[in-house]
């Protein structure tokens, strides 16, 4: 008698698997925005408003009932790691929360990710991965038969935050062509920049980045907006921009960045937003932030409508809800 | 075209928010024993009662289906956490479990507790804290458009603690009016000790304080005490009132607090329950305790049917799914 | 009027409390493998199959609704305590997690374990504990009186492991009788090698023994084999055993186990699973490891089909399955 193959524990009825068809997400892994296009981007969102509709009327559905998610957290993020917890319950499935920080588990002890995933998908039908490791999410995702959703791989991609920034813009304003988007802050290394810039660029957008000389986008990123043949402008002062703009992205600029300290207090200041800058901005423009913020936008902004950046964070959980449905097969 | 204002996930259909009608409860914050009347008190008594009934039938019932509880727990306190969530579960609700202690997480990294409530307000209907600073609670709810519920705030309250020790008091014996209550222990800092005395107050009961000459009630709550007209004598030594207490009401005295480590010990004989002292005791008197204990009740006293201490932890489940649905308008 | 006495949480209809009837196991604590006869283990490998169908059918059941499992690991294990969640959510029932170790919790604050369980146990219906200390799942039960299943207790007991293990080896095999098992790695100090021989001394197998001789099997396990009147022999080398093996159970071997680092490097090549050594081995043999391996299954292995190990971890939730539904007494 021969061992027998595994045969995999969720019953992807409507695809072939990690090829999946309808809606070209099921049972895919969600690693980089580099796999959404126009079409698919188009897809998640009307699910994620969809979502929105069924949350604010009944709190949940069973959707995804029957279904396990593991949260593996190799570091703790409690916003995304519970946007995730919420967005699989208010679905009707289940969680293993292993999202304290994996380094207090045996897990770590000397196991590699390969094996870890492999074990956890025995459990699970999707596994949320955050690991400081560049490059571990699919490496993740090489190993495990059920769809991995990247949840942040050190300085590599975290393409859920880049879709709910995305979603968020065209949700508050009702489009993205024609709109112009300033990004604030560290362009540098700020992870959710380069991710959403690189989204936006399927679309017919003007992009103003807005940054102190050593956090300024990276060479290879700004070529590709030029080759995109997007309209864009760099600058060291929000006071450029902010009177066009129809959406700030602020970021926050970590003080370990600089040497001198008082050029980061000098950039602290040109880059901040408060009331008084939101003064000289469009009624109909928005401002959000990945979060958390330390002081970048003065809680005083908070009260003026345009501050979108908590609406924002629910839009994560409808977004990642319309993503759980697609890669679990049930669009 | 304008940002939109957010609406609430929950749709309190029966309520103003924070000032709720249907039981005064819907849509409030829990902030504080001070918030309760004696009408208040009887329902949510009535509500738990009814919550022990279904529990006891048929383990969990569907009343907060589509709600989400986010249990954020700055300090773990696996007690409280663990009552809570099972609260929630058996009503048929879903958890964001944050209950290992914020510090591990990057919640924590600079951003500010009203920042991280209106962050997880986002995804749930009903926060619960623990937090190490008094006032934290009521500073989280005046961020909050969900209701808050005070899971002990350092020195300050820690309200469904007294709730559940007053329901277990009336529960064990029929009635609070006419009742003999012994506090015991450390009465000058135990949170637990001044809020359960306030409750009382509403009732015609008698009190007796029973502490070290350092560690007696402080003098505003005993003002307090005597102008609200009730029967209360202060004594060193339990010896005083086991006779006619109807509750004892035993709290862990810390020694931290004494620098002659002699005294601390002569203390902690003078105030230990034991079985030679329970045989002094009335036959319908019970002992409670909001627990851990650390041998201020001896192990041997377990067995005695007057010990309700674990009885008052199972209670505290039940007063919290009364208060969980209260508060989320499903009364 | 007189103190009530605690009813149970969870109404078990068909049985004796602690002395379960319908299948021997409702109500029961699982503390060591010692209390399985043959069946037992038929009952439970029989429930574990259906339980298996069930989840590639539909992912979850209701069976458990109404019930909480409190996962109460004072060491975190994440492959362990990730296993029983995931069984207790397909079974429709809910947890408290408490699995980050329990050291960063208040519970540890000088309470005892006999109170924290009694604690627990007011909230939940079954407790799976995970401790450090032998003993210490015996400890808890007779303090409980709502089911204890031990997770592991130090250099004790981990029975649901050796229930998968053995049930793995069963099911990829169709039979236990007949079969050749060889036991690799720490045999001395091995709690999940010790675990399983035990079980295996109910059929009519045949053992070998592959170890350095520092860590061979203990006298006293080894002479309880011999008793039970079984084919075996102990070797030093895993080509002694790779040609007739139906079953190589690989374990790791601890380097802090040896003075020598040398000795240890020689006996961690005498002992390695590699595809040169799988060539020698039946076609219809398998490989399987309790986990985490850390290099004595080269993980050029893993796509032999005779590596079960993975589907050795998917076993243990449907295992774990099994159990939770019969001490709950949904058999």
């Amino acid at each position: 008698m021969n061992p027998k193959t595994l045969e995999p524990l969720f019953n992807y009825d409507h695809m072939d698997r990690k090829n999946g068809r309808s809606n070209g997400l099921t049972g895919q892994d969600i690693l980089s925005v580099d796999q959404f296009d126009v079409d698919t981007l188009d897809y998640i969102f009307t699910r994620s408003c969809e979502m929105r509709e069924m949350v604010r009327r009944v709190g949940s559905t069973d959707l995804l009932r029957g279904n396990v998610l593991t949260a593996l957290f190799y570091e703790p993020s409690t916003r995304t790691s519970s946007s995730f917890i919420a967005a699989m319950e208010r679905l009707g499935g289940n969680v293993i929360p292993i999202t304290q920080g994996v380094q207090y588990s045996s897990v770590s002890k000397g196991e590699t990710l390969a094996d870890t995933v492999r074990t956890l998908e025995q459990y699970s039908d999707v596994i949320v991965l955050r690991h400081p490791e560049i490059g571990s999410a699919k490496a993740a995702a090489d190993n495990a038969t059920i769809p991995v959703i990247n949840a942040g791989d050190g300085a590599g991609e975290h393409p859920t935050q880049a879709l709910l920034d995305l979603f968020t813009i065209r949700d508050e304003l009702g489009r993205l062509d024609g709109l112009q988007i300033a990004m604030i802050g560290d362009l540098r290394y700020g992870r959710t920049v380069h991710s959403l810039t690189k989204l936006l660029l399927h679309y017919d957008v003007s992009l103003r980045f807005v940054s102190p000389e050593i956090l300024r986008l990276p060479l290879t990123l700004m070529n590709e907006v030029i080759d995109a043949g997007i309209d864009v402008r760099e600058t060291h002062d929000v006071a450029d921009v902010i009177e066009k703009a129809d959406v700030l992205y602020v970021t926050r600029v970590q003080k370990e960045r600089f040497s001198d300290l008082a050029q980061y207090e000098e950039v602290k200041d040109a880059h901040a937003i408060t009331p008084e800058v939101m003064k000289r901005a469009k009624e109909d423009m928005i401002v959000i932030h990945p979060l958390p913020r330390v002081g970048e936008i003065h809680y005083s902004v908070d009260k003026d409508p345009r501050a979108a950046y908590f609406r924002q964070v629910q839009n994560g959980m409808f977004v990642r809800m319309a993503l759980l449905a697609a890669v679990l097969g049930k669009a």
